[in-house]
């Protein structure tokens, strides 16, 4: 089995295939050809192909839904870059920002259905299932960026409802990721329902990863500044899990999210946390879901060596960057 | 056969049974049941269920193509009244003013999966079919409207130009809404090409007498102020028109269409039009593609009698009343 550079560079070889350049009107597809030409890890493609060959099928055979799969993320990228009025991503202007947001929108538009027809290159005997499958993602996806947005304006979320916000907003896309690459690969729905679980269930940890980074990692590993989760208000599990706590350190932390944003905020908050060991249930989570993915990848009947690499991507996606 | 009115009430019922309302999280379903059941004539899906019967389906099996066909209708409309900053539609506010534009953006994304997701309702032998001519069909509208958004910001447009733009973007629907009902109804491709062919003919018919309305009708029958394109600088078939014609004439025009918006503005180009005899011409554009339209459904092997409704919807639509 490959490793996951590997598979990356033979995904963006294949979006270069894809013939987005020169592709007429130009206002609609330059935009397309630049974000799908950003870089980025493409994990979610990698675990498709990843599944795919775990379960015997060949690169070529799962490529066109992992390219519908990457164009889809990227997709709702450019739609949430216009939604959250974000001006940079991967280092690069926003579309809506080199183009305009009418552009982002139709051409994020473009994205969603060029990635359908991606996804319906599929096999005939396996078009229904796998379009199934990334339909309902879809819709999970929207309904967890729909309660992410509805969140921001409540004042205190449990870590129930953020949890469960993540596995549809992050998890739902890992899940259909290798649900589909177990699909293609001729895997039974036991089976295909296993990957569904660790693509969710590393999604989620991947996802808490992520707010833990944004508290207590570097902003050389984090690629971006540290506290922006904490300037910008926004829900993440430490949080959520401190407000719920009660007591009069979730009562001090309700008072200091409400300073203005800054440093003060930052370290105000980040003192908190400390003061509640919020760092260590934070990485207790991670492990948790991790442990979940590991066990649902181990339930699909792929053999121990086959397991391997979903263990490595486990890894490196929670900070075990061995 | 039924007539128009009874297959929109058909449809309008189908809508309901979406069990839109109620659907959770709110902020994403509520402005979807809102679109849906904002009325209208229900002209696409009513094309689909007239197409599939007339080739011998039942309302049944067309149904939930005809439903997702709407949905992608008003999944552009949504979008597009955020793009074009319209605060009204079919007298009501539009959705990114009721709620706000996030939530159109996020709405419409999840219309167009909800759409995806009713057109893979077709039975599995029809299922590649339909939802490559739905694939097809989106890209052709998006493409049309960036081709409109692009039309705005240039000086002349030639006619050619506009009639393709136009194409893609009403006639592509309403040519798939027609294919597909073929498709559903058990016809051949080269019937159910024919029936795309009407669609798109039907399309740009329909949209040339929109822009003569816009001069030519009163706001009783246009249901919208007279005079709204040539305020907004919009390329219709009557500016494309005068412009190419050269001359003093389009001289003329070409300096009128820059008054300042207001009724100076559409008085002067409707009477340079009326100089130039423009409302014959785009008569006569509506009275051909009006015939090609019924030329490619005769091709379609229809009997004569199973004809009739086409040619009944193409008169409604181009403004022989009777």
């Amino acid at each position: 089995m490959k490793r996951l550079s590997e598979y990356a560079a033979e995904v963006a070889s294949a979006i270069k295939g894809l013939d987005l350049e020169g592709r007429e009107p130009s206002r609609l597809y330059s935009p397309i050809e630049y974000a799908m030409n950003a870089g980025g890890k493409r994990l979610r493609p990698c675990l498709t192909l990843m599944t795919a060959e775990a379960f015997g099928a060949s690169i070529s055979e799962a490529m066109s839904a992992a390219l519908g799969l990457e164009m889809f993320h990227n997709f709702t990228l450019l739609h949430d870059d216009v939604m959250d009025k974000s001006d940079m991503r991967r280092g690069r202007p926003t579309v809506h920002v080199k183009w305009d947001e009418n552009t982002a929108i139709l051409s994020g538009d473009t994205m969603l259905t060029l990635a359908e027809g991606l996804m319906m290159r599929v096999a005939d005997d396996k078009l229904r299932r796998v379009m199934e499958i990334f339909n309902r993602m879809s819709l999970e996806v929207y309904e967890g960026q729909a309660y992410d947005m509805a969140y921001e304006e409540r004042e205190s979320v449990s870590v129930d409802e953020y949890i469960e916000m993540v596995r549809l907003k992050t998890g739902a896309l890992l899940g259909a990721c290798a649900e589909i690459g177990a699909v293609i690969g001729g895997a039974s729905d036991a089976s295909a329902a296993c990957m569904r679980e660790y693509g969710e269930m590393l999604g989620i940890a991947f996802q808490i990863e992520d707010d833990w980074l944004d508290t207590y990692g570097t902003a050389e590993i984090f690629g971006k500044p540290i506290g922006g989760d904490i300037n910008n208000g926004k829900k993440t599990y430490l949080l959520t899990y401190g407000l719920g706590v009660g007591g009069a350190d979730s009562e001090a932390l309700r008072t200091a999210v409400k300073l203005p944003a800054g440093d003060l905020r930052v370290r105000t908050v980040t003192r908190i946390y400390d003061k509640m060991g919020l760092s260590q249930q934070c990485r207790d989570a991670i492990a948790r879901y991790s442990s979940k993915a590991l066990e649902a990848v181990k339930r699909s009947g792929l053999s121990e060596a086959a397991v391997e690499p979903f263990k490595a991507m486990l890894d490196k996606l929670t900070g075990r960057r061995s």
